[in-house]
């Protein structure tokens, strides 16, 4: 079974990974560049480079982002000589993300330098930005507008949010690769990140929406909440701002007429309208055996509906 | 006493280190940037850096470049994903060079970059690249044209020389700063670095010759020759493409009419002409009390030259 599935941070990247243990090179994965920055001399790609690594299995599970066992003496010294700090990145994810840089000033496409980390780090599926023009995510808060990364690190995601903007969205469109796996895609999924600011972007990329809806494959949509709760991020903070209750229910209101079909943590308290079909079942990826469970369970529940 | 160093590779950048120990904040080196390139998206100043680094204590004395203890985690990493790996750099020596690159690609200067490293590294003295515009050394060779690093790198400094170029060199011109410490200086010095490829850029500055000899200060040379050898590196193609001989009178002979007098080893077998005053001693800088018995003959003799 070929499988597009749309991911933002970890949520969507732990089902990336045990969906490619599940079948492998047939899954490709289009990632939010909305985070994107460019700072310290680099391109960073922070959902694409997490899912990345999680597909890789060099991610460091505990700190949530980065390698496992990667050391920050770059960093560090760049501190030494009066660079800002603010933004952590270990030395081999900063090796990822200079190559990045200098790939794309070279002239290359965002979405080749991707692939070429991809492999050049061990990871099975694909890795696809979901365009090649530069899409900004920005917060607008109780304390101001906010570059998505300075509202999650430097103001800690604490300020109320009252929305979001995407400056150059109106500018960016699918690539061709994202396009093609959509096309040939027997199954589509939106992984289980954050509805507004990790899937919101993809979905808003002008005729991402339409490729979406046209191509023949079912689409489906895990939810985010386990058991009513996001298990990292701060998603309530967006959907609240977007006036949608913290719920599956939520987050199917922000999928509607977009999705067939929904897969919600089966403690949820306040599942999907009955017009969307939905199955339950425990969606806390707990470990590779839990990551590999609830993507046995998404690629089964699709198949009955590639079937029907 | 107020010292102005021009020095390029191991030999001045010693020397300078040396001269520190004795004048501290006196001293000002001014270095060549025709080394400079560009590469894995950062900013490389290998002689600058290698005398900032030997100002800071931090300089990997047995490698003879780089900073002691440090990694090579970021290029390593980059190799993985694709980077060519033929030019080498360190953690910590990158994180220097891509704060540099970062810094003019915001617009600042090459010499406010360098002083901010000296600065965060701990150096005392001030180094000053010789200007602000690109110079870069290219080496004919009987293997072609190279770039220098290409040069002493992938072609080992093997094949025969037959000149250099300074690309950018006509639009070159002395910084304020340069001009400044070459006014305020009571001793402007020549370190023993490679006449052709270290010293000779920075003098090939259209205005540096001129500023030198109208200023008030002695102008005094330190051979590079050791008991008629080099310590390290390939000085003597250089020397020899020139046609000069592999000796102190050589060296003087590419500074003839600039200097006032020359500090050569006691085993030199061919000693400058005798309308060049001359002190002979032992040049070799063994370890730090060797750089500081050599700045202090160095200093000791320039002093008597400010008072004749």
């Amino acid at each position: 079974m070929r499988v597009a599935l749309l991911a933002g941070g970890t949520g969507g990247a732990k089902l990336a990974a045990g969906i490619q243990e599940e079948i492998g090179a047939d899954l490709t994965v289009i990632a939010n560049t909305g985070d994107d920055i460019e700072t310290l001399g680099v391109h960073v790609s922070p959902d694409p480079d997490l899912i990345t690594y999680w597909l890789s299995g060099e991610i460091d599970e505990d700190r949530g982002w980065g390698l496992r066992e990667d050391t920050f003496r770059v960093l560090e010294r760049m501190a030494e000589v009066g660079a800002p700090n603010w933004f952590s990145l270990g030395d081999r994810d900063l090796a990822a993300c200079l190559y990045r840089r200098e790939f794309l000033a070279a002239g290359g496409r965002l979405t080749d330098a991707a692939a070429q980390i991809a492999r050049g780090v061990g990871a099975t599926a694909t890795v696809l930005p979901m365009c090649e023009e530069a899409v900004r995510t920005k917060v607008l808060t109780e304390v101001g507008r906010r570059d998505l990364q300075e509202y999650l690190i430097l103001d800690g995601g604490k300020p109320e949010v009252h929305g979001i903007e995407l400056d150059g969205i109106a500018e960016a469109e699918p690539t061709a690769e994202v396009l093609g796996a959509l096309r040939a895609a027997d199954a589509i999924l939106i992984g289980p990140s954050n509805p507004v600011i990790s899937i919101g972007p993809i979905l808003a990329v002008p005729g991402m929406r339409e490729a979406i809806a046209s191509a023949h494959a079912p689409v489906l949509a895990v939810s985010p909440y386990v058991g009513g709760q996001v298990v990292k991020g701060p998603t309530n903070k967006f959907m609240e701002a977007l006036g949608r209750p913290t719920t599956a229910a939520g987050v199917a209101s922000l999928y509607a007429g977009l999705i067939d079909a929904m897969v919600v943590d089966e403690g949820d308290p306040d599942p999907p309208p009955a017009d969307v079909p939905t199955i339950a079942t425990s969606t806390l990826m707990d470990g590779a055996a839990g990551r590999v469970r609830l993507a046995r369970t998404v690629l089964d529940y699709a198949a009955t509906l590639i079937d029907a």
